[in-house]
């Protein structure tokens, strides 16, 4: 198979664009991937500072890299999130990726910096793992990024990671999510601007990114995740993706221009009757916001 | 395991319901679901003259036995498709089953009525096999209803089917088809109503109720439906309900009273710019319906 850009010698396929490429076409590819998307979906206006969730594994890193190499101004944020050896060893590739480059990485420690862990949290507030963590992760980016002045928090999501979600949301019809499962999340109400820019990239993609670029990272899932809903959604749609490739593309995407506008409208009503929490100020539906009522139950 | 209406020993488990049955009590079970569809979708008027469109396979062949018991007025139509020795055993199945209960069956044969069958249907016309099908038997039985004065259009499509064929609407965000997947659809326009009483049950429950009911049907698949995409889109959903029981339930009946309203407009202005067939009636997009152009290629 040759390199679909320079007729070279290929060394990896991508069967939904029915193309082979070369590595260096091939991260050249990645990069257009992604400036494509910052510019389709207007996430990144000139100037802007960047604060990038990073993990460790290959999305965040293959995401900061291409940034950077986009030219965009981007930080590193770090969570230990108290998951055993599993969290030292994601943090120590997100140091070694920072520090050979030069770049600017921060680290808050849930154990040390907040009292609690991951495990804990998730036990104390009867949540599943993968939900106390993505709480805990939405709000303490958001607040970082918010305390040193970032306009624009950016994570690692990916095609199959979007397409797993949206199809979770689709089968259970969860219009108040389906409303906002958008690739951008405008400031406001006390957030900073999110945005996703690795959805036209698969997994696969941004695994193969991190090898061709050189870039070590964490390769194990998280330990906590395994047998998790959205993974088994995963596995129905690699199914599906393997049958007619292209299947998970056209479902996130015809999503966003076909579907998404008739679900928005409801979801915005629903946001305009948040409140502010009591302890840290977030909009939320209660007095006290989800992630400040794991926090201290967590904490006790 | 006990049945959970009589506490009698159970010989079927129904995993989304988290019950067991023994076999009377699972007949009326899905009797119960049938007459429950029935009713909560208004489907059925006292009087009304309905026509099953019968296959010989479990499905069709359960949902008559039901319709019966329930004290509608049902006549069977047989479409012989032309498939081999496949579509005479499947007929020879409905004949048994009319014969025994001295319920009234038509057949119509698409090489002897019409001239062609499916599989030529399917080549001239360059469509998938299932779908030249699917729209040939959608025309013949509006047709025999409307001729001999029937008011609806019963089909055996149960959960399985609704849900992976919305699945497969969902995949490609078919905004069009997803306004009308409905388990009712009214007269109007030279269509007679249609009506799928089984969307409460699994094809798994249909099975069950002709091997407990004693109802011999066609066990075998469709030759030509072998490696389709619509089996692809169950085999995902299954692997799914088998991880959360109840997925494909929520998944359909979700999308019916949440998001199916919000579909629905843009498919009625859509129906608005039909015309009649030049040579049938039939509402189309074009000047001739997309039956009676492959009906007239297959016959050359």
């Amino acid at each position: 198979m040759k390199c679909r850009r320079c007729r070279g010698p290929a060394v990896i396929e991508v069967r939904r664009h029915n193309a082979g490429f070369c590595r260096d076409c091939f991260l050249h590819h990645c990069r257009e991937q992604v400036r494509k998307t910052i510019e389709d979906f207007d996430m990144l206006q000139p100037g802007d500072r960047v604060l990038i969730a990073v993990s460790g594994g290959k999305d965040s890193l293959a995401l900061w890299d291409i940034l950077r190499d986009l030219g965009h101004d981007v930080d590193g944020l770090y969570l230990g999130l108290g998951i055993d050896d599993y969290s030292d060893e994601s943090g120590n590739y997100a140091r070694a990726y920072a520090d050979a480059r030069g770049a600017k990485l921060v680290k808050v420690d849930l154990p040390t910096d907040l009292g609690f862990d991951i495990p804990t949290g998730s036990r104390v507030a009867r949540r599943a793992p993968c939900s106390a963590c993505g709480l805990s992760k939405r709000h303490l980016f958001n607040q970082a990024a918010v305390d040193n002045g970032y306009d624009v928090v950016a994570t690692g999501h990916n095609l199959d990671d979007e397409a797993a979600v949206l199809f979770g949301n689709v089968l259970r019809w969860s219009t108040d999510y389906l409303g906002r499962q958008l690739p951008v999340l405008p400031a406001g109400n006390g957030f900073v601007r999110k945005v996703k820019p690795l959805v036209r990239l698969g997994e696969r993609e941004t695994a193969a990114y991190c090898v061709l670029a050189g870039i070590d990272y964490q390769v194990e899932e998280c330990p906590m995740a395994a047998g998790n809903r959205h993974l088994g959604y995963k596995d129905a749609l690699n199914a599906i993706e393997d049958q007619s490739p292209g299947s998970k593309h056209a479902f996130y995407f015809g999503f966003l221009e076909k579907a998404s506008p008739l679900f928005t409208p409801e979801a915005a009503r629903e946001q305009e009757n948040l409140q502010r929490c009591a302890q840290c100020g977030t909009p939320t539906t209660g007095e006290v916001c989800a992630f400040c009522r794991l926090a201290e139950r967590a904490r006790r």
